[in-house]
C-alpha cells in the first residue's frame, strides 16, 4: 500500500538532467548546490545533477558547471541511461522544448517543466503520454512562480468543489499597475520603469496583453474544474488601454485596478459552462488582492467547504521559479506524485465556453469626452437604451491641455452584453475621444 | 518507480472509519456525501465511510448516518477488517484520542487527525509508530484549519532552507483583536462578543492564552526546520493584558496588534538554536498579516530561494476543517504521502532552545502611570539604566475617570532582556498602575 522508504536501506540518488541554462536554469543549479544536504534529508535520497545542456557552452553563468556532463545534443541528454528526470527550461510552446518533453516522457523519464505556454497548448497530450508511460509530468513553476498553487489546488483543496479560481497571475502587469497607482503615472511611463527594472521584456506583448496570464489561467481552470485544458477558450484583454485617470477614479470609488485571470464554473449562469477571462478589473479595497504589491502574484480559490483560500508570493525570478521546480523534483524523489491534472486525461470533462456577454456584474466605465453641452445626455441615453443602470458617476473638471473631460461611472448589476452595446454606440459618437474603457468589478 | 494508478483497472474504494462526530465529524460526513463523485474522480477511487463511532448514538447531527455501521467501542472500530483509514476527531492531547491513534497506527492502519494538541505532545511517538508499521499519519487540519499549510511547507517549499515561519494561528484571538481595533473595545467586551458569536469557548483559556497557537507553532517549526517537535520549548504569552489604548497607540504608530506564533532558526543569533514564541506583536501596516480580518488564519514562510510565501484562509469551523481532513484522505487514496514530518523521526535534529532574552528587535512598551511630576523622568531613567534606547514616545492627556495617563513608546533595536529589566524596575514603582505591557515589533 505504501511508498514510504524503508529507513534502513538508503535509496539511490535521483539523477537529474537540466535542459536550458538561462536565468531559471542557473537558479536551479544554484539551489541544488546550496541546499543539497537539506534536500537529501527531505527527499529521503540525494538529488544529483548528472547532465546539462544549453545553447552556449562557454557563457559564464556565475555557477560552477564543471561537475556535470555537458551534452550538446538534447536527444542525447534525454536518452542517457543515467538520467531519471529531465527538467525543461528552454521555453516556448513548441519547438525544442516540446520535442524534448515528448522524448523524455515517451522514453518513460520524468519531466519537470516551468513552461506555461507549452503546458497551456500541449499539456493534455503530454499528460496522456506520461500516463501511457507511467511516468510523472510536473509543472508547479508554470503557474505563479514560487507559490505552490498547483499543489495547493491539486491536493490541498482536493476535497472541494471549486466555484471560482482567480488571481494576479502576471507580475509585470501588477508592477506596472501598482507603479501607476503609487506614482500617478500613465501606462507608458510605468512600462518604461518596468523595463528598466527588468520586470518587463523589450517586447512586453506576452505580459501586458495578458497572454502569459491566460496560459496560467487555463492550467488552473483544468485543475480546479476537472476539465480539459482549453487555452483557446480564454478571452484576453490586457492593460495597455488603462490611463492614469482609471487608477485615480477606481481609488475614488474604493477600488484598485488589477489584471485578473478568472475561471468560474457556470460563469454565474448555472449551465455547467466554463467562463475563463483575463482582464483588468476593479478589486474592492477590502479584498486581499487589492494589497498585492509590485511584482508579486496571488491566487484565490473558493471551495464549497473550505471557503476562500488566498496564496501570495513571488511569481517569477530565478529563486522562486527554481524553488517550484525543485519541489517537483523532490516530490518525484519521494514517489509522491500522480496524474498531472489530478485525474487521467480521459476522466477530464469537456466544458463548453460560457457566454461572456451573459455574465452579470457591476462594471466600471470610463469615457473621455469633449467638454460641450449635450454630451452627458448622449451618454445617459446610450446607457438607458442598452438597459444599463448607473449606480454612481464622477465627472472631474476639464483638462487644461486637451480640453477633454473624463467621465467615470459604475453600473448596477447587469449583463456584460449591455455594457458592450452601450459603449459601441458611444464609441461611434463624435464627442467621445478615443475608445471607451470598461472593467468588471470583482464580486466578493 | 511509480504509484500512478493503471487507468484500466478500477481501484477498490478506500474505506474510512470516523471516530468522533462533533462539529468537525459532522462536517466530514457532509463533505464526503456532498462531494462524493468529485472525490472519487480526483482520488482515482471511491472514498467510502464504512463505520462511525461517537459518544452519543442518538444525538441528531443533521446528517444521515444510517448508511454507516455504528460501533460503540473505539477498539472495535479500529480493529474492523474493512477499515483502511481511521479519522480521529475526538480531541484532547491524551486519553481516548491517543489510545485510538496508537491502536490505529499500531495495527498498520492509516491515521488522519485534526488534533493539534495530540500531535504537539505525541507527534514524534506517533510518527515513529507510523514508520514502523509503514502506514500514513496525516494531520493537515491540525494547523490553520482549511489552509493547506502543512502540505505547502512539507512539499511546496521543500526545496528551501526556511529562515522564519510565523503567522496568525488562532482565529479566536484574531477575532477579538480585530473587534478591539474596529470597535475601540477593551479585551473583555471583545471576548464576550467572540463568545456570543461562537468564536470563543465559555472557558477561553486555550485560545486567548496562546496555548492552541503554541501547539500549531510547534508542529510548523518541526516541519520547517527538520527538528524534533518540542512543545515544551515554546514560550507563550496570550492577549488578556492588551487594553484598548494598546490597539489605538499601535495604530498611531503605523501598526496593528496580532497574536503571532513565530519560529526562527538561530533566533537571529547565528547559533543554530530555535526560537519559538507565541505572543502579541505589532505588525507593520504594510505587512500582509496586518490585513487578516476576523477569525481567519494566515501563515508566512520565508525561504532562501522562494522568498516570502503567504497563505490565508479559514482556520477553524466544520467546513474548512473537513476540507483539510478529506484532503489528507485523498492523498492516502492516491498513495501520495510519506513520512509525517517530511523525514524519518530519527533524521530530525535536536535543536536547543534559543535564548529569547538575547533576541534583538524593536519593542512597543505601554505603561499606565499616575499623572504626577517626575514620572516621566522615572521611566526615562529606568530605560536608560537598562540600556534601552527610545525611538518614539506618545503621551495622551489624563483619563477623566481614573486620573491615570497612558504612555506608549517604541524602542530602537535592542535585546528583549533589556526591556524586561527596565519593565521589572518600573513595575515596582509606586507611580506605575498595573503591569507594564510590551510587545515586539515584527521585523520585515
Amino acid at each position: 500500500m505504501s511508498p514510504l522508504p524503508a529507513p534502513a536501506v538508503p535509496r539511490p540518488p535521483l539523477r537529474v538532467a537540466l535542459a536550458g541554462l538561462g536565468v531559471v536554469g542557473g537558479g536551479v543549479v544554484r539551489l541544488l548546490q546550496a541546499n543539497r544536504e537539506l534536500i537529501a534529508r527531505r527527499a529521503g535520497r540525494p538529488v544529483a545533477i548528472v547532465a546539462i545542456s544549453a545553447r552556449d557552452r562557454h557563457k559564464d553563468r556565475g555557477v560552477d558547471l564543471s561537475p556535470y556532463r555537458w551534452e550538446d545534443d538534447l536527444g542525447a541528454l534525454v536518452a542517457a541511461g543515467d538520467v531519471d528526470v529531465v527538467v525543461e527550461m528552454i521555453g516556448g510552446a513548441d519547438g525544442m522544448a516540446l520535442t524534448l518533453a515528448r522524448q523524455a516522457l515517451g522514453s518513460g523519464k520524468a519531466l519537470v517543466t516551468a513552461n506555461k505556454a507549452m503546458i497551456a497548448h500541449h499539456g493534455l497530450a503530454l499528460a496522456r503520454l506520461a500516463e501511457e508511460r507511467d511516468t510523472p509530468l510536473k509543472y508547479e513553476a508554470a503557474v505563479a512562480g514560487g507559490i505552490p498553487v498547483i499543489k495547493a489546488i491539486r491536493e490541498g483543496a482536493s476535497a472541494n468543489e471549486i466555484a471560482r479560481v482567480y488571481g494576479i497571475l502576471n507580475g509585470t502587469c501588477n508592477y506596472i499597475l501598482t507603479r501607476m497607482e503609487r506614482d500617478g503615472w500613465g501606462f507608458a511611463e510605468a512600462l518604461a520603469a518596468a523595463q528598466a527594472e527588468g520586470y518587463a521584456e523589450a517586447d512586453p506583448t506576452f505580459d501586458v496583453d495578458g497572454i502569459d496570464a491566460a496560459h496560467k489561467l487555463s492550467i488552473l481552470a483544468a485543475l480546479c474544474f476537472g476539465t480539459k485544458l482549453d487555452i483557446g477558450a480564454v478571452t484576453v484583454n490586457g492593460i495597455r488601454d488603462i490611463i492614469a485617470a482609471d487608477i485615480r477614479e477606481a481609488e475614488a470609488l474604493g477600488h484598485r485596478v488589477r489584471l485578473i485571470g478568472m475561471a468560474e464554473r457556470d460563469g454565474g449562469q448555472g449551465n455547467g459552462a466554463l467562463y475563463q477571462h483575463v482582464q483588468p478589473c476593479l478589486v474592492p479595497a477590502d479584498h486581499p488582492l487589492a494589497y498585492v504589491p509590485g511584482s508579486l502574484n496571488a491566487v484565490v480559490a473558493e471551495g464549497n467547504f473550505v471557503g476562500r483560500l488566498f496564496f501570495e508570493g513571488a511569481g517569477a525570478g530565478a529563486g522562486p521559479t527554481a524553488s517550484a521546480i525543485v519541489a517537483d523534483i523532490i516530490d518525484i524523489a519521494r514517489d509522491e506524485y500522480g496524474p498531472a491534472f489530478a485525474m487521467p486525461v480521459d476522466a477530464l470533462d469537456e466544458a463548453p465556453a460560457a457566454d461572456a456577454g451573459a455574465r452579470v456584474g457591476k462594471h466600471y466605465v470610463r469615457l473621455v469626452v469633449e467638454d460641450r453641452i449635450g454630451v452627458l445626455a448622449e451618454i445617459a441615453t446610450a446607457m438607458r437604451d442598452a438597459g444599463v443602470s448607473i449606480e454612481s458617476f464622477i465627472q472631474r473638471g476639464t483638462d487644461d491641455e486637451t480640453g477633454a473631460v473624463v467621465i467615470a461611472l459604475v453600473t448596477h448589476e447587469g449583463p456584460a452584453r449591455a455594457i458592450h452595446a452601450a459603449l459601441a454606440t458611444l464609441a461611434a459618437s463624435d464627442h467621445v475621444v478615443g475608445a471607451p474603457m470598461h472593467m468588471p468589478i470583482l464580486a466578493l
